[in-house]
């Protein structure tokens, strides 16, 4: 070993879920979105500037924050943006989480969480679901650093009540409350409303699930002016200018488009449901999603199993080898027809 | 105070050069290149991919790692990009800082390096420039917990000779050093030599400069297997997709146009050598620039009201308000034209 790696920061990085180079696969593993952000007419509009990709983006990314702030009905200052919400958590964690006390987050949820905590150094706990993978507020009332909680969770697609996120957010005054709502969209129970009352509370969006814009790496968090100076602060401490010229007039330009993003939105639902009939038919235990995912257990067959020979299919979903949820996969809520092909690959499989 | 500012990173964050939204300035303040990336022809294939934004990028990004490796001659697994040199130079801190000792670096260069240093905490000592704004090798020769070199360094515009870099290299086995090249194209001397003989030592470039590509934030390192894996872990760590779709494709594709980046490169360069030469004629003193700015003071007008008066009259350049270098201009080489009319402007002023 040379000396220069005794100063290395080891990390055991997150994996996302495989982007195959093939053209003629069924994506169904990173939960991204079946249909197009706008409707043609706006994405004539959206056509890459590219005479001004000379010039640095705006650092404050103006034209994208206050078009958030006004579409979620917020104050000034109440919105920063970021390179995916991936980009906005893992700010969060170096931002709020510098105390020896353990920071808080469910035993199954987002596999990112505890690789941030690994980086950055931050002390953590994870209470674990309870048996129906839900969980249970009163395991987030103990001394803590802060807390992150999913909702809707992933990869259990299951959400909870916007009163008993409430319940954690008043309970820990002390502390700063993550709320990732990368899938509220599909049907959650956004804490939005919560963001007046509490000073505390910190909610995160991306534009990857619900806004079909996963390539664009846009995500942003909402909170208090405060807490989000703070966040702007350490961002600006780190690259002036996370977001690409693009990225801030597309993000702002899909907000008009409302009608598309309702009619996504339903469509991925409609989808969701009658995926979820069709799978319990044949014999899976399917969580009741809130999201654009479904998470479903064969009765028999193993979930590795199922996600090798979907894959031998060229249908990719998703498969995590940890332990409460090995039997599981997760099945991202595709178009209709490539849903019909899912099904009738199971029903191949399934013999 | 809250309570929940007691676990706050608290950061003072780099200020960098205004991004004025008025469309009739001149702006000569960031370091921007006056001429698009690649001809016409070719921009006409670069335009967004609209369609596909809905899936995420490949994030390992190889599109743009491979043709980076093939242009500049390197081996598989030599290259990791990140969102603009600031991103990648940020995560080196993170990655490779992790000791003690302070890392070093010149107390007149870029001046993010101590608020990368500030946010994670990583103690550091800045070696001063010699009389002339030179750094001075030998004062890399003491103990340290890594090196960061500006080469060309900023603001001073002023370039190393690739045998003093190397000196510094050798001298440090048992750390990293980090070579910035963010304006080495513009006549500078790279280390990409001495990439063979060092195992410690990283190079890292930005698309913002040289490759006119500020606005869709493009960066990178080279350095051996093993220290980009390092690098590549932490940032799969923080971010498992930090360049959009488009930049990854636009960054690969600009690189065919050599013809266009040569001749953008010589046009800056002679015009950054006629601009010279006016300033001088009239009483400015002039730093022998090897990159696409121009560091000047005058003989007998403040830095400050310079700065200022330009700005009055629609020219933005850029001024630091610090000890060594309050009297001084940085000024971006824009067209040919800009700088007339700078030199008019100057002549109105200078009366």
């Amino acid at each position: 070993m040379k000396k220069w790696e005794n100063n290395i920061r080891r990390t055991v990085p997150y994996v996302p879920g495989e982007q195959p180079k093939e053209e003629n696969i069924i994506k169904l593993n990173t939960n991204e979105n079946p249909y197009p952000p706008v409707r043609g007419a706006l994405s004539a509009h959206l056509r890459l500037e590219f005479e001004k990709m000379r010039l640095y983006p705006d650092p404050e990314a103006r034209e994208l924050v206050e078009a958030l702030e006004k579409y979620y009905g917020l104050g000034g200052g109440q919105v920063v943006v970021g390179t995916g919400s991936d980009d906005i958590l893992s700010l969060c964690f170096l931002t709020f989480f510098n105390s020896d006390r353990p920071i808080l987050f469910p035993d199954v949820t987002y596999s990112f969480y505890p690789v941030w905590a690994q980086v950055y150094r931050i002390p953590y706990e994870c209470p674990p679901l309870d048996e129906n993978f839900c969980i249970r507020p009163e395991d987030y009332m103990r001394e803590n650093g802060g807390i992150v909680i999913a909702n809707p969770n992933a990869p259990t697609s299951l959400g909870m009540k916007r009163s008993e996120i409430e319940e954690i957010v008043r309970a820990n005054p002390d502390v700063v409350v993550i709320v990732d709502e990368a899938y509220v969209d599909f049907g959650g129970e956004t804490a939005l409303p919560l963001l007046e009352k509490y000073d505390n509370l910190l909610i995160v969006r991306t534009y990857s699930k619900s806004r079909s814009l996963a390539g664009m790496r846009i995500g942003f968090a909402m909170g208090n002016r405060e807490l989000i100076q703070f966040l702007r602060d350490v961002q600006a401490s780190i690259n002036s200018y996370s977001l690409t010229r693009e990225a801030i007039r597309v993000g702002a330009v899909v907000l008009e488009d409302e009608e598309t993003f309702q009619k996504n939105r339903s469509a991925v639902m409609d989808t969701r449901e009658w995926s979820r009939g069709e799978l319990e038919k044949r014999g899976f235990q399917v969580m009741d999603s809130q999201t654009n995912f479904l998470f479903a257990k064969h009765g028999s067959v193993p979930g590795q199993k199922l996600f090798e020979e979907l894959k031998r299919k060229g249908i990719y979903v998703r498969h995590f080898d940890s332990e409460r949820i090995r039997d599981y996969l997760r099945i991202t809520v595709g178009t209709g027809e490539q849903m019909e092909q899912l099904i009738r690959a199971l029903d191949e499989l399934l013999i």
